[in-house]
């Protein structure tokens, strides 16, 4: 198997990763540069309660270039106001000083506690320390996974090769998923780095595609962070041709919805408190749009992911969250199955439960519902609900 | 204080319990019956997956008048297909034998495992039971309450007296909340008497409003169940005026309303593993609608839930909800406090977090978030979520 080298296997980026103090232990800030400012892309959350590092990217995005992220773990600079904002201007600035550019080249992630002051002697320091620790080799990106870890229990990286026009592209990236150190609103952060030649629009476009896909897929428990971020560099360095549009375009954005899938599902599976993998198949519904709010419905449903922890064979859990999903639904019409084996169909569930069971112990679980009433399909990736979902989220933020 | 008659306070009405065997322990069937045909109106879950006691009562409640409700607990009589639904109409022709009056004059409830035929052997001996002890005493009322519960800790009463025209009405009611002895969805029901002179349009039309106001602000954990159902009997016992419209009419929604609201109330602090009654007021929305989304958002997120459960002041997670709600915020405008202790205002938060904590570490805890928008508000009742409830959810229902 090759080196994982992550976010720096596409030409053209070096990582580092560095500590400022704002988690209890270990590394929490992360400085992603390219060599030359590099066409960029970025995704955040919709939540209409943002924090002030989504408020300044946002800006930076606008220009579909970039040449930096800098991010922290620890605190989220959420709820802090316009010092807060300021804040995110600033520690942009100190990774700017560092990477040999201006402020308004760099975009800013947080992740952690909501409504603390962020303390920039910390921030200041870490970030020296991670620039000068920059590379492009795996000690480097492995570094740079963990520093933007929050209660995610493993780092998550994904590198893929593709061939564009006979040519080899290159797509890496690294995500936290959904947890904090010290738990507040769970977010995700994801960076993403190639080295196609694209322009900022079709990078746009190709990020939308991919992560509708991918991270609009994964839920853990239905909250929507003030931080979720997702930002995608692209270096030009491959010697590919441009990505513009038809088939060549169409790899790219194949290649980049894998790399973000492989992601997502690391980020279900290490859901806070995760014991299951669960990937939640609906087919046969009304259209696409219903399938989806009823593939999610189920993988929100506090009572199915209670029993996904049990393993406990209450698949009425499931044909109810479909039920109330908004989207139509038929009774006799509905199959269910749980990792192949049927639980209900033609209206009457399957006499024997002992199968079911068994099927649910298994730690990687695909629950599929078949509608039997159009095409429509959808699937979303999620995690159980245990008793470590209660502890890491109820414990004392202090 | 006087003595809790509930369902029999009204007059015109008996009531029963009996054991058929259903629950591990207990009586588990109920049959409340009013001495003549009674004007009758009832809801039901807006489930597209509803169970068979379901669609049966809800061709009943077209007639306007029924003579009885038939209740059972421990076994959903959902998920059973043509075979279920022939269960419910038998169990109605059962209880209609005891009654004196036809099947299609009983309502009949069911509430419990999902997917598992109605055992009607148990069901006719606990009918027969529950109807050799009708009475319109407290005991029969107190016995009615505890045969309908499921892991319901406590049985939930209500009685009350109004004045309408210078002549008293009363109205009683029982309900069982969110909890199952072997669980399943969270189903609840709720039984309704009172012995106002009311037609069935003018009863229908009450029972609305005092529901909207009532069961329909509160949450346990956002799954709908497949059996929800609430029903209300109008005896016609009163002597008062006949409440078609105007004050009389509106003097008696409000009496039903507060009957109702204690009802939801009582269910709220009964949620499965609750050890929190918590009340979320919604004011300054953009309008009444969008509160009432903002409410259920932040009732309904685990991740406000959780910290409730731990004290933990991670308000950041009430701000994040009412962000992601769908409606409109405003970061700067929103002023949030718990039981009276400000936590965050003009876009900062208050520096001290010690009187929130304590402030959270009450039994009952009423979250006020000011959006400062606009008129709109709403009240929503919730509980937390505890490690019990993740254990009475995921146990093996076996």
């Amino acid at each position: 198997m090759a080196e994982m080298l992550s976010v720096v296997f596409p030409k053209g980026f070096r990582v580092g990763a560095g500590r400022g103090g704002l988690k209890t232990t270990g590394d929490d800030i992360m400085l992603l540069v390219a060599d030359e400012t590099a066409n960029a892309a970025a995704m955040f959350t919709t939540n209409r309660m943002f924090a002030a590092p989504v408020r300044y990217s946002r800006e930076i995005t606008a220009k579909g270039r970039a040449r930096a992220v800098v991010a922290n773990a620890g605190n989220a600079n959420a709820a802090t106001g316009d010092a807060g904002y300021a804040d995110a201007v600033e520690m942009a600035k100190i990774a700017a000083g560092h990477a040999g550019c201006s402020g308004d080249e760099v975009f800013v992630a947080s992740t952690g506690v909501i409504g603390k002051p962020l303390d920039m002697a910390k921030v200041r320091v870490g970030v020296a320390e991670a620039a000068s620790r920059m590379g492009s080799d795996a000690p480097a990106a492995a570094a740079a996974a963990l520093a933007i870890m929050t209660t995610d229990t493993r780092p998550k990286a994904v590198q893929r090769e593709i061939a564009i026009g006979g040519k080899a592209v290159r797509i890496g990236g690294i995500t936290k998923g959904a947890g904090m150190i010290s738990p507040r609103v769970a977010t995700m952060l994801a960076f993403l780095t190639t080295d196609a030649v694209i322009s900022p629009r079709a990078l746009r476009k190709a990020l939308a595609a991919a992560a509708e896909k991918s991270f609009n897929r994964v839920t853990i428990d239905g909250d929507m962070s003030t931080n979720d971020s997702v930002f995608l560099f692209a270096s030009g360095k491959s010697n590919a041709l441009a990505l513009e549009k038809g088939a060549e375009f169409s790899a790219f954005v194949a290649g980049l919805t894998e790399v973000c899938a492989d992601l997502a599902k690391m980020m279900a599976a290490d859901g806070e408190g995760a014991t299951k993998f669960v990937t939640v198949r609906v087919t046969g519904a009304a259209d696409d749009k219903a399938a989806l709010a009823q593939a999610r419905a189920i993988a929100n449903s506090p009572l199915v992911k209670t029993a996904l922890f049990g393993s406990d064979p209450n698949w009425g859990r499931v044909l109810a969250a479909a039920g109330y999903a908004g989207a139509p639904f038929e009774e006799k019409k509905a199959v269910l199955a749980f990792n192949g084996v049927r639980a209900f169909e033609n209206g009457v569930p399957q006499p024997k439960t002992g199968p079911i069971v068994d099927a649910m112990k298994a730690r990687d679980i695909t629950i599929e519902l078949d509608l039997g009433l159009g095409k429509g399909e959808a699937v979303v990736y999620t995690c159980d609900y245990s008793y470590d979902y209660i502890k890491i989220n109820a414990e004392y933020h202090t």
